[in-house]
């Protein structure tokens, strides 16, 4: 696992690192620490596409947005204490909002059973475990859902409809990490596409099709055409209903309009997000311990016969890297300090 | 599509002859009329094995279980006016105690943007379609999710965990049918298996796995070892979430305990579902009306490109049955009448 060329630092090294790194594109200090939390989680549990790499295309994202990223923005918390709590981001990114709106979400859920949290208007650029898992610790259930750009063709079409759209899960698990997972509901990620169309090597089966809807490999025609969601009009229902539950039901954009708003300046994308959150004690209608062991049980069913977890992996990268440090290829490190 | 050994008969007709053969069973009838509504619904919108067929296997379902089928169980709701609302059904058949629960469930998600309802310890052989299209006749969205019968082995393993675990979703359109999915996490259906069992046909590539965990597509093989989730890990997952969030959630069981209790009696499982509602002028802070109209805009786009949405073939059988009459191959209606 350990390459020569990979340097070793702390995580709260390298925490400290990209909020230098944050601060000096111009964010304010609420904002660079919350995406630097965010960012330096990716990289110790060896997220390559939601670590320190994330910086790049921050970067990139508030030189080309030319002003549409706001900065400084303050997000503004809706709670009124009942169930459903808001946070207009303000066309911020979101890390800062979900954080100031986290506490209200943790609060509703446990007065009411089940909370939502809404966050609106904001530029996404992180993974959604964390959210999930932030959740957790609480010890609550969680869902979290958001669209993308519009890249991904309906099942049975040729023309981008959908993001890629990532669909979240956290179950807590008494005395160790949660169950957690976060998956695109396209076949393979953006950023996967982007490595092939540079390698020059063809994408998996299924991936896409071309302009003219034909199944295709080609990470160039790919690109011309359309991705395609995973499992089929399965995967494709999943990614309508991302748009409709993470875009129309909170008010938001979907992922077509944050590519529209983006005119092809190819920052991230820019919409809302949901997040569920779920009392084990208040809908399982008294101690939820037995039902948890129920989810034990079932979680042995699977591990036991040598399936693994979804986040297993990561999990294993975390405890390593809070051992050892954080790996960071070289290269990339380089890049990222000349930045700071 | 007309059969010459098709019956045609009126929808209220069918229902009715459901009735009777619901009640022969000796079901109460309050029990009897809601099986019926969704199993003629089933009929209706063409859905061959979430119609008349299930008679059968309620029939089979009432002798097989010795008894612990309660025919005449009255739901109890737990409703107190927060967003939760809960209805043990006392190990009844599953449509009472989704009706009996709906107003509240209507009501909680009206007064506080979103609520859930948990249905404990119910025997469950429907679709979960009518569920949610139930809910957004009120003008909502919903979410509804049920483990099965353990018979689909987690990504990368071989013995059987998760149920075929169906997720649904309905979203309103103003004026016009639902957006509703509503699919089983497995690659399969329960009932295909059985089928290419009966008619020694090939399965599908990725429907199971042998007993040795190797890829199959023999379905005596398959019947040994487990079925598959669609999407590989990430219907994966998704099956996890099912039963966590229907099952342990809501204090109640994993399809390895529905099967388990079966104890080989091939009824139909027993355990609990969940289904959330979401009011969307409460989640998006307003006038749902121009988020409504962004939703039929991606919807624009997905029928325009000559892509389907889920359920447009439903709709279409529904029309024409509701024109001409539901369609019953002969000899299953003559099976059906011969138990009335």
């Amino acid at each position: 696992m350990a390459h020569t060329d990979d340097v070793l630092i702390p995580l709260a090294e390298l925490q400290a690192l990209c909020v230098r790194v944050l601060e000096g594109l111009g964010l304010t200090p609420p904002h660079a620490q919350a995406m630097a939390r965010v960012i330096a989680a990716g990289q110790r549990d060896a997220c390559a596409s939601h670590g320190v790499y994330r910086l790049l295309s921050c970067a990139h994202t508030v030189r080309a947005s030319q002003g549409r990223v706001r900065l400084d923005a303050e997000p503004v918390v809706h709670a009124t204490g009942g169930p459903v709590v808001r946070v207009d981001a303000g066309f911020g990114f979101s890390p800062l909002a979900f954080e100031r709106g986290l506490p209200h979400l943790v609060a509703a859920a446990r007065t009411h059973g089940l909370a939502a949290l809404a966050v609106n208007h904001c530029f996404h650029f992180s993974a959604l475990w964390p959210e999930v898992e932030a959740v957790t610790e609480h010890g609550l259930a969680a869902l979290a859902l958001t669209p993308s750009h519009a890249w991904v063709a309906p099942a049975g079409g040729r023309a981008p409809v959908f993001g890629t759209n990532p669909i979240a899960f956290g179950w807590p698990r008494p005395g160790r990490e949660p169950f957690v997972f976060d998956f695109a509901t396209s076949a393979i990620a953006r950023g996967d596409l982007e490595l092939h169309r540079r390698a020059a090597t063809p994408l998996p089966e299924g991936a896409g099709v071309d302009a003219q809807g034909n199944p295709s490999t080609d990470p160039v025609a790919v690109a011309q055409g359309a991705m395609l969601a995973f499992g089929g009009h399965k995967g494709s229902a999943l990614s309508a209903m991302v748009e409709l539950m993470a875009g129309a039901l909170i008010g938001d954009w979907t992922s077509r309009e944050s590519l529209d708003f983006d005119a092809g300046a190819g920052a991230t994308p820019c919409h809302g997000e949901l997040v569920l959150a779920f009392d084990l004690a208040r809908l399982s209608g008294g101690d939820p311990a037995p039902h948890q062991a129920r989810a034990e049980t079932m979680f042995d069913a699977i591990t036991s016969q040598g399936a693994r977890l979804p986040s297993q992996r990561r999990y294993a990268a975390r405890e390593r890297s809070l051992r050892e440090g954080v790996r960071v290829p070289r290269a990339l490190f380089d890049e990222i300090s000349a930045l700071a």
